[in-house]
């Protein structure tokens, strides 16, 4: 696997006022401008994106939550805006935000070229459509974004020396079950019911010629706000979808458990402690809608985009784990 | 003073299902195209905005930075990204972005209708342009943001009872002292050199028929990075803007003082540690370009826009002093 070192970023300011960073920003705001463009289209209200709060997404692999003191409360900062997404596709249907999270990713993470501590990524959920539907909605998304970017800023992917694709969808579509068969086949089995190391991601990423989802994965390796599947139980209605050329994950979504009774039960096989989960548990025996929604990382979209190595290219003041810059 | 008191935030996923709230959250939707509309046709460049760092706004009268432990190091959550936009605008010339913000208020503020513990600010800077300048951008973008919404939600505007009033620039500018001379001949002196209360700032918020701008603050009542007229010692070249009709800030902004020396003169004077202050010194010193700009309180704006009592009427999940909610 590649090391790449991220040298320099204690003086980010200096790197942003190369012709090559700012190629890459001007990219980036065109990007922001070709998703809104389709999701405002499609009918999709923006909304201002929850900062902190007493809870967060607990299903960040590996990561830890950045903690503040609330007025004595432990308050997180959002690490991931999935309780919140529920909240007001309930309210207003089809919704999205630009959502600031924080990650402290363990320290090997700075070395990977995929890891930001801090990063943005653009949340988006629909009531009463199902994991297929939010599947489209990626897709669509990914192709209109891409489609906007090349009509845009064709100077500037010139110089950046970079030919982009866009991709038609409908996007190919395997299971879980036939990801581990095609890395099988390629000589790399994995093990039933973990998740795709990143060696594999990056092999099945080089081996598709476009975007394409996995599906349907084992229950163990997701969060509990990823639907189980009620006729085949232990699978879950989820989905990644994947950037061809080794750039890997793009985005990852489900349709989401939204009863109170299926939603504790499914915290306590998690282990987590339903009773840190207040005002969402709350929330869920009110009642609120079916839902069906993803996160796509903005900062990983550019770095596709533009084909840069690293995932820290393609922020204006990047955080990796453990080292110090603005 | 009126105090009114923030009921049921603790369920604030049953208030965004009233019609009022949905009424609200559409109009802001159309504020963020409306603010994007603008912008981007002046040329300035979107940008993500940061989340964390290791130094942030010092100028947050009265409230506390949020702070987290990154690695190790005291890292805060973005309370203004004053400094993070002169890096930008050295890099870009136009720049604006839509950044999170949180400021621990004291308790008291959660009485008083216009304070959110986390908000979001649109942040803007130009290079090479002055404070004269950055005020004719927010005015034209004020006014701008008006009349796009005022032409797209008429049906949420009447529904929430508000007739709203489109304002042509420009606006009136009065300094700090004839606000003052303004307020004594109504009855409120204030002593010269310390910030306008809240009571005097609604009062001259309703005295004046349009939005305004109050400039030229004594240095004493301002942050370090607002520039001290060379011609005038004492006087900054910064200034706020105001709605009319009692709603009182709209805006805030400055040229911004970029020698290093000045800086640390400036940051000595106000009892600021330039050791704290390690990028951004670093930064000064290698050099960067003059700017001005200002940040606009997107919930302060929805708030005026939609009529609207209190500021939390005006975000999702809002966030007050001490009290706990989503």
């Amino acid at each position: 696997m590649e090391v790449l070192v991220p040298a320099g970023l204690e003086k980010s300011y200096l790197f942003v006022r190369t012709q090559r960073m700012k190629n890459v920003l001007k990219v980036q705001a065109e990007i922001f401008k070709g998703i809104r463009d389709y999701l405002d289209s499609e009918g999709f209200t923006e909304l201002l994106p929850p900062i902190i709060g007493p809870v967060t997404d607990p299903g960040i692999r590996g990561a830890k939550q950045a903690k503040i003191d609330f007025y004595g409360m432990e308050y997180k900062v959002m690490s991931s805006a999935i309780l919140y997404k529920q909240m007001m596709a309930t309210a207003l249907g089809k919704v999205y935000f630009f959502s600031p999270n924080v990650r402290l990713e363990p320290l090997e993470t700075a070395y990977t070229g995929r890891h930001l501590v801090e990063f943005v990524q653009v949340d988006i959920e629909e009531a009463y459509v199902d994991y297929r539907g939010a599947m489209r909605t990626a897709e669509e998304l990914v192709a209109h974004t891409l489609g906007y970017v090349k009509d845009n800023c064709s100077r500037q992917l010139e110089e950046l020396g970079r030919e982009l694709k866009v991709y038609k969808p409908p996007y190919p579509k395997m299971t879980y079950a036939e990801a581990l068969d095609m890395l099988a086949k390629n000589g790399h089995p994995i093990k039933y019911g973990t998740e795709i190391p990143w060696e594999e991601e990056e092999l099945i990423s080089r081996l598709m010629p476009e975007p394409f989802f996995i599906m349907d994965y084992p229950k163990c390796s997701r969060g509990f706000y990823d639907m189980e599947d009620p006729d085949r139980p232990g699978i879950l209605k989820d989905f990644d979808m994947l950037y061809p050329e080794g750039y890997g994950e793009a985005l990852s979504g489900a349709e989401r458990e939204y009863t109170y009774e299926k939603v504790v039960e499914r915290m306590r096989e998690s282990g987590e402690d339903p009773a840190k989960y207040g005002w969402y548990l709350e929330m869920l025996r009110e009642g609120i809608s079916p839902s069906s929604g993803f996160g796509i990382g903005v900062e990983r979209l550019t770095r596709f985009v533009c084909g840069l190595k690293a995932v820290w290219e393609a922020r204006p003041y990047p955080k990796v784990a453990g080292m110090y810059s603005p």
